[in-house]
């Protein structure tokens, strides 16, 4: 199976990032698919920056249909993520809903280490819409989402403090709370002894479960397919229209 | 004071509506200006839509910046709600958040009457992250957004018969899920004799309140200013780079 | 519209800082009407104190019938809001739910400062009720409620050592919790750089809108009218018999 | 141990059914004590009634002050429980919460039953205070609180009709929601054949539990004694000032 | 009537020391009848040993069938509640419950204050479930539950420190976490001036309501008798099979 | 890697089945073992049957230790699954966790369909437990669980039935409540044209995912392995005591 990881924001570093953490855990028939936003922020840090990447993300949906079977979007805010579940006929997979799902699985209690405070509550309210909110704290670690392609800052640092500062409150596992993380999840969990998730392979076993069980989208109620009608200016070439004809 | 009512989709008729609506309650010292999309979806019913209605609505603000005091989201989803509050320095007001409010002042328990199906989940979902789960049910009414704008159809039938559900269902006050009813509340109100709450009149009168009183969207954390960063491809003139320089 | 400013205490200084409020806040055709209980506690710290306020409160209301076209209750415990929404045909607000659905449209999470401890878990169980339990924190600053009226007290000192804390655990707003703490709102919002909610400024604006909206509370349920019926003893004067005559 | 059983409506009839159901119960060296209020409505029907109730109540608390060693409230309402809590030295039971609690040991799901439909959000919203939100419904049945003492009347039959309904919707156990209800309980538990839970009983058996046991209300926090301070007007002699001297 | 003390480990010393202090709160009426478990852990210390102390329950249950009136499960973590009250005709309740439910009439907050870390979140779980998650927090004091037997170790010194902490957090009432610590609690209450339940006292107090009210466990839905069937292998026994015949 | 699929109920024809429903969505590298309980209850119908059936499952789960690398809990109750994940070094899944979480990704409302109504109170209790409680309902379809395994019975006619009451109630997917009805979900998911997931077939893509990402149950708080200890009796086997040594 095909499963296209789409990095919603522009930064192609990233993309590749995420697609090697995927590779890494893909299975042997899965064949990844990366694809950056080609429109929007260089990094997605809060509500603005997110939703101006979520055109880049529909477009990147649309222009690949047909081509992928399941597709992951790279962010840990699940950028997009209602939207793209409904414009799409393949299942669509959030890091943050994938990663709690996941971490669900191995602890009654977890916390989520994200980047900047703007982010915290953000996450804080995914979580609690997944269900989570009972069991899942949010932290963050004040770095900056590009400081983590920076190998001489000391991102890591303030990540691992954070990490610590979480098992001292209770946590039994950790979930790290941004893509950019994506390549630190093995060596943490060797560090530390308890689980650490991270989102983006949580995401491609997801996907990958979906697929091979011929599970997709509900088309019936929240995630309708968009309606034919006509998208006008700039984003004109967004409109299902063509869905009908 | 100034209020802009934005229609966050690109019909401009509905706009009209709105700020009709808008101006039939606004105090004496309140001008509103009413401005429609330029780009997107010609109506907003479901995720996609709302999701691409959202860059137009944050042209909207950015072009206007420093023409108004507070601005009101025209439609019931709260389509780009958190964006906005993010991107402005001054009060962003949603429908949905401003409708059920201020029927929580009036009432224990009420309904929202919406549109389609597809628009009813998320407006629950909305209804449940303002804190009114427990408080608040959703129904559908199966009426295309647009068929609100022709005389000729059903739409007013089909939404009183809704109403007459809830109210035997225990509603104690009816929310209108749809700016594009904006125009029924009063008449609606007089023949059920219980509260009908419109949600563009509602969230007018919020944005007076917060002008007023002297205030404004938190820029501490959840809401803070978009970081200074490019933007590329289409959307590049969304950048806020230029609020450093 | 005339909206009256009820002081459930028997304090007439507290009356005049309250309608000092109101005034300050009210739109240039309200007239703010101020009365003071004439029966029950010089001040509400608790359960005890609050219900016995509540018969002063109606009183109010029942003499000055037809005076007003809204009421405030000046008390952030929102002492007999829902008996008084039962008796009245016009808006009742109160300034704990007024001020925290205010603080709601400009930050997804902030504090409410008190002042007794015996006060913080009541108001946290008012906030609970309003649907802000997971949004809002009460913190408590061990200000009895008179001390606020003395200005050789350390009143404000001990309140902005609380803010202070509220910052650092991540509220992104505050709310004053004690109509006593109203003339503080704008100082403090001008030292902090939050939003600085007062209750008894919201709840008036709340008045405003529900009035220019042509809303009131529903008389269909929770909020139905008292049913004529005899009262007796000392309380015989509030029998609303004369209702059905 | 004497267990005061205070009826905070002012019909007599109703304090003597309560104390005969309280007797059929008590234990062998449990004395109850039945005192009617002297002020007040002669039945309680929503929040205007209740909040009226309440002096009377606390009146009862005070008169008999160490004549008793725990109270109940025979209100299903649970009319001033906080406020008697606040005052009292001693344990005080409610009728809605010992009920609920009592039914949450024999049922995972059940309905109360009550009168009008203006007291049925009243007590949903009790009963989710009590943390019983997810397992209990709340029914109202249409029947006006004095028909309970009217013989000829159909209460009877509307109560039954309604609690048909509640098991066909999966109740496992019905609480009987109003104190006129004590007398029926072991009849339609012999008919239903499913747990009936009364408010009188329950509470007086938490009473003797509470007594036996030597717990009382913490008067540390949220009931803390109410603080000495001067009470004017019409309620003067309810002031706690004496507590100091 | 009859209550049966069962102790779900197989520690006879823990079964006494229950048992006394079930027989200093019993009414004069009540005989308390004590079992230890003949089958499974010496003590119940997180999820697997609690899962193998319900066969040695419900054995006890069942020999002893027809000879006691009521069952109380003498551990914190209610070990096997569920199943008990499917399988017996007469009230089953446990410790947490009857605690955190007794806890819930004498204050708005409170603490549990229990052994390991490991039964922290499954008793916080527990507390969620029976409604009082805004309410009660549970705290973990790091003492083997045995070592609560030997006189020489440390636990109360650490037990002591950690009520201080909830104190100290705002809890208004403590619940002794384990039946361990059952001889403790009025010493306790007597130390710090705040309600101190012990689960097995509460236990024994409603096991007494609920024989003396005529009420039961529903056999309506959930806790429906098992149905007639074989079982098989070591736990044949077990089978329920009989009931028909 | 070797997938462990235990059946908790001693009935080797549905230990076949979610075999073969197991088998059938495994990976081409995944190797399923399946092993039916030894002792213990031929069907789990209830709490009574949930208990009994946990020996059993934890004699699996350690005899073959070492011989899996994750395993499965093939009943729908998610039997023993918390004593399970604590005994284990390896991932642990149930039906019903890994169903809602899946079904959770295709759409935002969805209901389970269960067997009696004794297990439908039990699954929903799950269900909010797994955070789902909003968002997912549970229907019971009055079939006996062994009923699924006799094709004469009309098991299937009841089944649909309910599945289109769940559409009409506005179900955007279907869970199938048991693991007896592994095998109807393609089918079903043909004729209904919605997501129908299937327990068995989830749990083991959880399986596999957790294994290929080096996720493991966390041995930290929760889910800590048992700490060695004499167990006595007819389960002495049981004691991990061993693990010191």
């Amino acid at each position: 199976m095909r499963i296209l990881i789409i990095n919603p924001n522009t930064t192609a570093s990233m993309t590749e990032k995420a697609a090697a953490a995927a590779r890494a855990v893909a299975a042997s028939g899965t064949e990844i698919i990366a694809a950056t936003s080609s429109m929007g922020p260089v990094s997605i840090e809060g509500h603005y920056d997110g939703a101006l990447a979520i055109p880049g993300l529909l477009h990147e949906l649309k222009e690949r249909q047909a081509g992928y079977d399941a597709a992951v979007i790279a962010c840990f805010d699940d950028t997009g993520l209602e939207a793209a579940r409904s414009f799409a006929d393949v299942p669509i997979l959030g890091l943050c809903e994938s990663a709690v799902v996941t971490a669900g699985f191995l602890a009654q209690r977890f916390t989520v280490v994200t980047t900047l405070e703007r982010s915290r509550v953000l996450i804080d309210n995914l979580v609690r819409r997944y269900g989570m909110g009972d069991r899942a704290k949010v932290r963050a670690s004040d770095i900056p989402v590009l400081e983590l392609e920076n190998a001489a800052s000391d991102a890591i640092g303030k990540l691992r403090a954070e990490i610590e500062r979480a098992l001292a409150d209770g946590a039994e596992a950790i979930v790290l709370g941004c893509a950019g993380m994506t390549d630190l999840a093995r060596q943490l969990q060797a560090i530390y002894g308890v689980p650490v998730v991270d989102g983006v392979a949580a995401a491609v076993k997801q996907a990958e479960a979906l697929v091979s069980l011929g599970l997709s989208t509900s088309k019936r109620g929240s995630y309708a397919s968009p309606l034919p009608k006509p998208f006008v200016g700039a984003l004109s070439a967004f409109s299902p229209a063509l869905k009908i004809g």
